[in-house]
């Protein structure tokens, strides 16, 4: 039985119009395989470039309004600038993302190496990225670690810690009382073995010895099979413990495919967390981004697309009828309460979701409205010769 | 290069010698899986002669001295008798695990069933628990928890953690000094969606919550697909909270195979991480039990050879030459590192067991003198009437 | 752009109207896990009464005229009376599942036992289960196996399947010539380290040497973790060999949830292969049955459900804007080709199915017109004494 | 009970002494993931110098006389002289691997894609390859495919199925009478939502199709967790279908760690139904090669370890006594026929390998042999200026 107070279209219909995802430069980049990265016409070729195609995305779904950046890939000499330049695109510099896994000495690992001068430069680039997150006014450092292990034997999983520990502190102590670490966790590739932050608890543990600052990034990709994404989530927001999302989608191992793209419903079930644990309400730190390879499909429709699927998750997670929810399962009526989350599963959103864009002066589908814009082609015609963005693997 | 100072075999004699495996009482009833539970012939049919049974194993094993109760399982009238019984024999009564998930009215769950009047009830009889560890002198109290939902909605899973949190508080509060709770995690099964909790992140969060007597159990059995065991025991180790392992071994789910059948390497590094850790240190508190189904091998046989590939692989991970293997890591020599590890591994250890089994007075061969004594005719001959022990599922 | 020729809708509508759906007698029976199985009010105590709830499915579907038969669980002294029973019900008689796993004497295996004396014994079960097909005029016998081992070496792989075969020979030329041999591999459970037909690559090549009236049995829940089921039903309907579904959902193991409960766009991917491949046309042969267990919620109320599931998803593979579909995919258009798929996904065709209900003059929630029936009150209230059936394990 | 008439070691030693295992010509270039490849200092960058690594390997182990290119990675003006350039380093061009996966034109599929101008080059290609297999004298074409599709209904995969047969007839009828397919299948990566030859089956039905010079390759890594491969090795050797090994391991995904590094177990057991299967008696036309990646470890070391885990497993495997095993077995003696397993695999084979190469006139050691020859770093000096060979991806 529904409440009468409230119609749960109106929740929705507010939280919808504020929510916001941030997207990643690298995904206007190009990606692949080990077996091959296909290159696109049109691709950036650096990160101003990268901050248009974002920017592109935002134009078109109003719920982009911010970048994340991936240090070194987007090292400029002038981050202010760049930072005006996004801000003159309508966009804003987010979350900024260390690499420590692409030099050469971090071939046994970057924080966690046994060579205490590896160590050394490995965290000098992380407080250099706070430097840059100084420059650009970033609240939160994200860090995905490549550290760990390919055979039994090779290092000690145990010193590996102390050493991960040790780092981790370190860059904690640097940031500013408005800045935060995000650790991520996932459970394997590129190390084989072993991996020295694989899962949320581990990383947990880690945030809860660094202090509040430090909180915990859920890629949604980066888990065992048959994990339960969403009790990860509920158990991190119950905690205060849960920091943001990498939005992607995966069939089998770290895919980087289409958030929501392999289990609509999955993605349902997060949001519904989501919801639950109040990291939609207005007052909710919990940050919302993209981590994606578009490595077959154009880059920034596959942004759009993946926007729209967040959207539309969301919508969904929001019609559930909260109370008639709960009153079935407080009756322990297992197939009720079930039905009740189906039932707003089932529910078509795209209309309200394209009414909402309408009200804000958008066209009700995005990804139409990119393709008539030109901008692709626009971009292909433009940006000849250099280098095509990539990851330089 | 080994040094000079110590054979890594001296070591390895002292620990072995010893080294203690509990066994569960249940090993010996009847198991099986939803299909079917075949019987064997001499199943014991109550308490005491599980506890027989169990005192067979150590008789020619030497090294698996106590036996854990389950209850309801393992209830009978007087526990300081059924202690005199186990001494009798030459064991003695270990850990306590309660079971709340065969009444009807665990249908929906049992510390985090809606229901206030079942958890309740779960509550006592965990509460009676301790009054059974208070009368068997059992240090720890193993809760493994069958609650979870089998579909999405059916209960939420944020409201369940802060009833099991309320649980365990009070369950924790009820313990002695001396006495400690062991919290048990588990992926799926008997719950096919959620499980309250499914990870170690999990119980070690709760348990961190509860306080130090609290500690994590790691049932080798328990993890998804992939998941690097010996990293969570490393890393347990590493911050005080591993109290416990269930071994055994699987193929596919919670198989409940003999230990070190299915993946006798895993088990090698298991135990390198459990040395390296200080788990079979003199002062070490972690407890090391056996928790398997023989659904259709002898029981009493079954037991005796996992305590053996227990040994074997203890063996092993303490004939690990360590200085070398530390100097390799610290060089960054990954295939020198590897084979170190692997050359304990593929060491024959079966001769050095025997000859500490000869030493203690025992039978080199602990599989061959059960047969010889003919303690599973007997038993087939005398245990007729009754019921045999089973899970009652 | 869709063709101006047809509207989807009406092909979906003309499909849905014939669409039926197998319902298995053991569903309406206690069923449970290894832990604990837990009996439900009103729960049928022989066939007969199983009949008559399959019955109630019906009434208020209309998609589930035939219930599949599980012998020995289903044995009557008189079939053709059990037939005219199910008539007088509105409903027939289906598949007879043959089971040889619940004997004491199965322990290691039924057709590919090492012992000749088993393997005679469950031959001539399976012998006997066509005659009750002759009796009930079934057209299918559905084979699954539960042989396997749980230790390496504990039987000779290869022997198992010259066993195998063998009696799989002897069973197809038993059969009529309007009978089929169905096929199910699995995985694993209860066989832990290997089972004797556990992919459908085996069912495969056993089929392909039996002749055309084997083919092979799909249960959605039998396979290994990110298996792609569509690609298997693709395949098999390619080449002619496609025999049946068992549906159910799983989140880890052969879990046996409701259809669609786990992953409502996978089974929209498969029935988008079963359309695609001609299985729900006129003259398709390929039977669609459930095979679940509803171990904690209402067992008539979960086979309503998952009928319903099924539609669903059909109607919505139904209303693929083909044409469209395959203009994009001979394009490479990688997004639009999706696009076309999730906006069939995406769309709530709830509705199209309350309609179809209506026009054939049932309840356009036959959920709803279930539990006003008072039924399963009336069932609860009259099925005093006696055992409710279940799978004895 | 063993039998009087042999020794098992005898066979052994008589089977090790004419096993020989292919390596890889691109295990020696450089490889990684799509993170990063890190390169080593004397990697090769020509075939020519791949094939002199290859043949340090055969120098020291004395198994592994023949050497797999991949076209076009060893694409040469003139093969008879690459086949002499092997033979006077004492080894000999063997299985030619077709590449049809780095070209720009096969981002959606080669043989399998929906251009059809795109599949005519794929399938020129695969001619051009039986062109260099006669020029080089090679039996086996080994085809392994990166087709498939990241989203769903990018593509149709029965339409892809139907590609993929034609092509394959078309190369099939291209072959010389004594020249064989070898079909590789893999569960996926790089495709991500559907591979078009994912499993054995898949392979086995094409090949049962192409006729008797079609067989299947089994990548040891190419599985979905939890597949028994062994049963796989089994059920193909008993069809007369199994044609190769493409051996590596994997702790999660196709990792291609060095054979027998992360379950060596496993490689036992596989090794078991090889001899069991008959793969390695005289006239076997079973081929064994490596397919690996050394990422982080020296290359040629690498393989040579590689070459070395395999004689180990099969040592193992060889000293199985067969007749005790088949006795327990037959008496369904469970642990007893484990146990005959399991004393072969505890057993230190290292001895009996050492003995076998010092009568070969070999290194007991070819590790520590290789590695006082002070190749690797002559290598490194004289192979300055020029490229890395690798992937290119």
């Amino acid at each position: 039985m529904a409440t009468e107070h409230h119609d749960p279209r109106d929740l929705a219909r507010t939280v919808l119009r504020r929510q916001s995802i941030e997207l990643p430069s690298w995904a206007f980049g190009n990606s692949g395989t080990r077996f091959k990265v296909f290159g696109q016409p049109g691709v950036p070729r650096d990160p101003w470039e990268k901050i248009a195609d974002a920017a592109e995305v935002h134009r078109h779904t109003g719920a982009a309004p911010t970048v994340a950046l991936h240090i070194p890939w987007d090292r400029v000499d002038d981050y202010a600038a760049l930072a005006d330049h996004a801000r003159d695109l309508g966009v804003r510099i987010g979350t900024i993302n260390a690499n420590v896994f692409q030099d050469d000495d971090y071939k046994l690992g970057s924080v966690a190496n046994p060579d205490p001068a590896v160590r050394r430069k490995a965290l000098d680039h992380l407080h250099a990225c706070v430097d840059v997150m100084d420059a650009t006014g970033s609240r939160d450092l994200k860090l995905w670690f490549a550290d760990g292990t390919n055979y039994p034997g090779q290092d000690d999983l145990r010193t590996r810690q102390d050493r991960l520990s040790e780092a981790l502190h370190s860059v904690y102590d640097r940031l500013g009382t408005n800045q935060r670490l995000q650790l991520e966790y996932k459970l394997f590739e590129p190390a084989f073995y072993s991996t020295d932050v694989p899962d949320w608890g581990t990383a947990y543990a880690h945030c809860l010895e660094l202090g509040e600052r430090a909180v915990v990034c859920v890629d949604t990709g980066h888990h065992a099979p048959h994990t339960n994404i969403e009790f990860i989530v509920a158990f991190l927001l119950r905690s205060g413990k849960l920091g943001s999302f990498d939005f992607n989608s995966r069939f089998y191992a770290d895919d980087d495919l289409m958030v929501g793209a392999a289990d609509p419903f999955q993605l349902f079930r997060i949001m519904h967390e989501v919801v639950r644990g109040g990291a939609l309400d207005e007052d909710s730190e919990v940050a919302f981004m993209l981590d994606q390879c578009h490595n077959i499909e154009p880059k920034i429709a596959g942004q759009i697309r993946s926007v729209m699927n967040v959207q539309e998750a969301t919508a969904k997670a929001l019609l559930i009828d909260t109370a008639e929810l709960a009153a079935a399962q407080q009756e322990g009526d297992v197939l009720g309460a079930n039905a009740v989350l189906m039932d707003a599963f089932n529910t078509d959103v795209r209309p309200l979701l394209a009414e909402l864009r309408e009200e804000q002066g958008l066209d009700p589908d995005p990804m139409a409205a990119h393709r008539r814009s030109g901008y692709t082609e626009r971009a292909a015609a433009e940006r000849k010769g250099g280098t095509q963005a990539g990851w330089g693997a």
